[in-house]
């Protein structure tokens, strides 16, 4: 009934009396055969039902729709195999009639078959069997590395960024086996990759996961995004593995602020540095507008409701066009959600009416807030500008880089909670009629941006959520995407942002819950200088100069250090059952004797290997070794699983993140966050994961506090949620969500020569 | 002397004793000799003196340093001609050593030279005479057309749009002679177009340069875009004519709100319409970035300056670095306006520190606004929210759309006037010290995005201020790199916002005053609707039907519109000496009658020409009468005048507009414009030219006032400058300079299939 033909793409081909069921049957067997890797639907047109269509799986459909003079045609030249003259000449005779739309030449009422339609349909062949032939299996790939020579003393950060010439962007992803139509440049060293790879690669096993997150840092930072990409340097660069660093896109709010660039530093860094600190591709700016297009669709609706009766808003929002009123889907769904189950306009009643056309916000309950790419002051009321937030703050952000692909980030876009009504009702996106809007404004902003390192690894810049109100993570399909270019032997770094007691904790209860992905290693950043601030060492402060305890060596500060705040983020990381390499990011001031004591007192903390990196310094050869320690780290089983299961209420949940993470001997709730507890377990919500914001500057809530704390009982101040993205995120004492601008910003040294184009001031 | 050698490359070979003036003198001569089309310094190393290499013109410099030995091997093969297997065998020689950039082989010191460095002086030599000869031929360009095949009934936009193919836009680029060095894709269908292309063109001669204007419009609009685009298609797929669209970028407020997209329409289109309605390639993010630094930087300096000591707020503005205070660049211009030569921070006198740390920025006279890709509601103050604007308002807008290059635009960008301090002193954004980031920020999107029509003629869409406060028109630099792109014989068909009275009127008096471009043609269109409405026809409003007399025949009333609003736009564009074709848009309800009426009667009123257009049902097919009338009419002398010249007192270019252009018997100056004014003369503003902000639907200030008011008197409300921009700008009348969004705005119908990532709802 089944005839193979050549390359394994088989045809359908059945007398006229088979019955629908018995052809779907048919179809069905091939669907889950391994074997066969194509098929041809070669029936009498009457057969070529939908049903019959939609069961064919898209990845074996090589030509939707068949019939038996084209798959005689085919069949004959496929006896000789898919040989490149035969494929050149198919795209030739397709060159020379021009390059019309399959879909115009394959129409079902056809019924002969001139040379075009054939040589289309051969293509659909052809392609389909690349497809398949690059889709299954796993190869090494052919980067050509960027030789690296360090000098010394380490230049600038764009100095050296500037040194490097990058790969042309399609060469990269050529290299690691994107297809061309796959990819979407933007210039010539970034470009977006499009997510049907991951139709494409389905099959293929997804390569080793690994975390990069830190010690509880100083003000400083302790250098978590340089370790991420000295690591994959070294890895694809010196150890010759398929490997793919994951990076948050930074906010301009630092860049232009206090922080500078984010693209890493020294020796390791993602270059261009400034595509990579400046516009990128758009994504941020996508998120702007987005959120802004709430904002305005909520300003909008609150004034024509405090101006309009039932009946003129509800003869505006359902018009009558050619004397027809319908209601759009987007409102069909808001009808829904009221209980309504009427849609034809004519036969609402007044009342069903009325509670369709009024949202009814309370404009005390609006707490959608307007983004900015930049960040603003927190100005007392009687100065001007009321609040604003920052782009990356905004719960699309949070969406972007938990979605799962186009359908799942509409879906939780439409479900983002803006306020509530009067009586208490939350009011959504798609109340506001926007979600459709939003997800046209986002649909290129969820490809990742593909970009390289200095020694020409790929990266992948993707979303960049805050790590305070929002889980601090790149994006799901990022690692997704990566994972499956690794493959099976192949490796995909990416890195959670502050301390593993956050940013960590949130990537494995939030991010990993959302993805479904098992991380194999973590790997601890430290730094001797975090460890002596935690050894009980003098305060560290941006702009002021280093006391010299830092400076000079100080074995027991260090050991102070390694023995409180070191050991407790390793034992966090175990509670999670995964292993953990602890990587020392060498400072020059750092002795051997603390480097050796580091390392010595990681190990007997439980960490699985721990190793200095010199990447700063030295580029992926300064992180050869844990590159080493992580390769042989991740051929240890790890047992992973959640702290907590999402049936657990919401206060048992912070309850265990406060205690077990945090080493809280309780918490202690305000009025309001219990009655928010209340109120979202009485909507429903009660089964979302928790996203604390909490300082970063200790495991406790007071900043000071360094070390391990204990015998502190953890205050929450508040709650809010955010829905569309899935969590709930308890406020823990006095955190800002909302930093400013310095007396001498960033952006003073900032500058551009109009004739050679360079770039100062970014470091 | 100089001895010639192949292919017009010359080389200076003097001896030893040659004084510095005299290799200048030889330099000097074969800088204008137009026979040399290339020149090696074949010098002694120490005759390379700064001065002699800055004398050579760039273009002519083949190797800014050369030496013997290269000098003799290249001479040997350029003997042979500059034959593709000699540049070839060069690029493969540089292939196998490593692509190095060509100064680190170049330095002086060399004694020998490898067959590597001659390669790569072989290659600029190469390169430069390709440059050369693509730089200075006319040719016309091989452009393959779009086939379009029309429909009837028309489609959707979105459906006319998706159904045709655009070419790649590498393809696009290379037919109208880009190099490849000079376009930045940003996928598939845009390219950024680098302006180093106006170096390279700079002896071509500018082509053909066409402005399509209208009559004072309905509240639907006339269809100035789809004229403009259908022109073009006509020009190029019609006539095999070079020619080039230059568009605005639509604003997201109206493509969300109200008037859907903006891409033209019908089958006069740029494709992909989706691309252009949404993000394109990120400009009018990058001002809402841009001018949102501009607010933060203004909210932090006041707070700073509130709550610090002149001495604290020094301290941390000059900070010292390693023990050593410098200031910024930045901020030794700030020290010049204040008249303070000093720049040892150390001996700045207490006063001189306390005027250079104090802006001391007036809150009640910050004029700065926070920008938006979006339309806000204009609340009464009760309800939440502060006075934002829509991002295409802004000054970084208008800077973009006039700026002549990077260092023109970082000039405006710097002497923005963001508020007075409390003396009355304007504060520029220099003095905020975020004129380099500003340039930073709009680095790319400086450069203008290459598009193409439904039957792929090429567009540039570029910067899209509004028609109100700003001039409403695209870019200067758009138009100068198409005039170029076409060349002699080619047309450059641009775009004037809103009515002649304004948007031709602004076009002549700044754009054109500003980028010293002349018009050779103006296009002005008309509909028989609008016509019918000057002649006194019922009022026409956006979501009512039509009233009868616009859809049945009426020649009196289109009589009466000719002879009023059509006959005295005509006269305004004479007033500047251009000649005028009118393109009537012809609607399906249009009669013979009527289309030859308004011919008739546009030749009478001085018309060059006036022919029917029917670009929207038919694609540029329908537009080759137009086309044929404007390449008649450009042939045509033009004897181009402004209305005013700079040296006119503000007061009395107001009055001329006023009088000569709108018909008004005088204005009436508010006492706070009249303030203004001299305060703007007292700062030295007062030869910058006038940007009227009237109401579009009238050439009064009275939008209700329809065909040619008389007997009025134009009252300016207010005044406000562009200081950067370079224009003032008074407010005339009641016109609202923010609208909002309707009840049903358009986002309730705008949606994207996650499966298929089709997008509905843009129109």
């Amino acid at each position: 009934m089944a005839g193979k033909i050549g390359l394994n793409i088989t045809q359908i081909c059945l007398p006229r009396e088979c019955t629908e069921d018995e052809i779907i049957e048919e179809v069905l067997k091939l669907n889950e055969d391994p074997r066969v890797h194509g098929v041809y639907l070669h029936l009498p047109p009457a057969s070529l039902t939908s049903r019959v269509l939609n069961t064919l799986r898209p990845e074996k459909d090589v030509d939707g729709v068949s019939d038996l003079n084209v798959g005689r045609l085919v069949r004959g030249d496929m006896s000789q195999g898919f040989t490149p003259p035969l494929a050149n000449a198919v795209m030739e005779l397709l060159a020379r009639h021009g390059e019309q739309s399959p879909i115009q030449n394959h129409g079902r009422e056809m019924s002969g078959v001139g040379p075009l339609t054939a040589a289309l349909r051969m293509r659909n062949v052809v392609q389909s069997s690349s497809r398949w032939a690059q889709g299954q299996q796993y190869r090494p790939w052919t980067l050509r590395s960027l030789k690296l020579q360090p000098l010394s003393p380490v230049p600038s950060d764009i100095e050296i960024s500037r040194a490097q010439t990058p790969k042309p962007v399609d060469q990269l992803a050529q290299e690691i086996g994107l297809l061309q139509e796959e990819t979407e440049a933007y210039g010539r060293t970034k470009a977006k990759v499009r997510l049907s790879l991951l139709d494409r690669l389905r099959e293929q096993p997804d390569g080793k996961y690994v975390l990069v997150a830190g010690i509880t840092p100083t003000p400083l930072g302790e250098g978590k995004s340089t370790v991420v990409i000295g690591l994959v340097q070294a890895l694809s660069a010196h150890l010759k593995l398929n490997s793919f660093a994951c990076l948050r896109q930074p906010s301009q709010g630092p860049t232009f602020g206090v922080k500078g660039g984010a693209a890493g530093g020294g020796y390791a860094q993602v270059i261009p540095m400034e595509e990579f600190n400046l516009h990128l591709t758009g994504d941020i700016h996508a998120i702007t507008a987005a959120n802004n297009l709430v904002a305005a669709a909520i300003d909008a609706r609150m004034l024509h409701e405090a101006t309009q009766t039932d009946k003129a808003l509800y003869s505006r929002l359902v018009p009558s066009v050619n004397g027809v009123r319908r209601f759009s889907p987007i409102q069909i769904a808001r009808l829904c959600r009221l209980g309504i189950s009427e849609i034809d306009p004519r036969a609402l009643t007044p009342q069903e009416v009325s509670s369709f056309v009024r949202l009814d916000l309370d404009p005390a309950k609006v707490t959608w807030q307007r983004g900015r790419t930049l960040y603003n002051q927190l100005f007392p009321p009687p100065i001007f500008q009321p609040p604003h937030m920052i782009a990356v703050a905004s719960e699309i952000m949070a969406i972007l880089a938990l979605a799962d692909g186009l359908g799942d980030m509409k879906t939780r876009l439409g479900r983002m909670v803006v306020g509530s009504s009067r009586s208490g009702q939350p009011i959504t996106a798609e109340d506001l009629g926007v979600s459709g809007a939003l997800a046209v404004l986002m649909k290129d902003a969820i490809k990742p941006t593909l970009m390289q390192t200095l020694e020409g690894s790929p990266v992948f810049v993707h979303a960049g959520p805050f790590a305070n109100i929002a889980h601090g993570n790149s994006s799901v399909l990022a690692d997704k995407l990566a994972l499956k270019l690794v493959g099976e032997d192949g490796f995909v770094v990416t890195e959670a942002g502050f301390g593993a007691d956050i940013g960590m904790e949130k990537f494995f209860n939030i991010k990993c819950r959302a993805s479904g992905l098992r991380p194999n290693v973590v790997v601890l950043v430290a730094t001797v200088r975090a460890l002596k601030m935690h050894g009980g060492g003098p305060n560290v402060s941006a702009g002021s100069p280093l006391p010299r305890e830092y400076i000079d060596e100080n074995l027991s500060l260090v050991t102070k250090g390694c023995s409180s705040n070191l050991r407790k983020q390793i034992q966090i990381a175990h509670l999670f059952g995964v292993p953990v390499v602890v990587a020392l990011n060498v400072f020059k001031t750092d002795t051997q004797a603390e480097i050796d004591l580091v390392c010595q007192m990681a190990k007997e903390s439980g960490a699985a290997d721990a190793v200095p990196c010199h990447h700063w310094a030295r580029g992926g050869r300064g992180s050869v070794d844990l590159a080493q320690a992580v390769k042989q780290a991740s051929s240890q089983p790890s047992h992973f699983q959640f702290l907590y299961s999402q049936e657990t209420p919401i206060v048992e949940k912070i309850r265990m993140i406060a205690q077990k993470v945090y080493g809280a001997d309780d918490i202690e709730l305000s009025p309001e966050a219990q009655a928010k507890i209340d109120y979202y377990n009485q909507q429903g919500y009660g089964k979302l994961p928790i996203c604390m914001a909490k300082t970063h500057l200790s495991l406790s809530h007071l900043p000071e506090k360094k070390g391990t704390p204990t015998g502190f009982t953890l205050p929450i101040r508040d709650i809010r949620a955010s829905i569309g993205a899935g969590f709930i995120y308890p406020l823990v004492g006095t955190m800002s969500t909302m930093p400013g601008l310095p007396t001498r910003p960033c952006f003073y040294d900032i500058d551009l020569d109009p004739v050679t184009e360079e770039i100062t001031g970014l470091f």
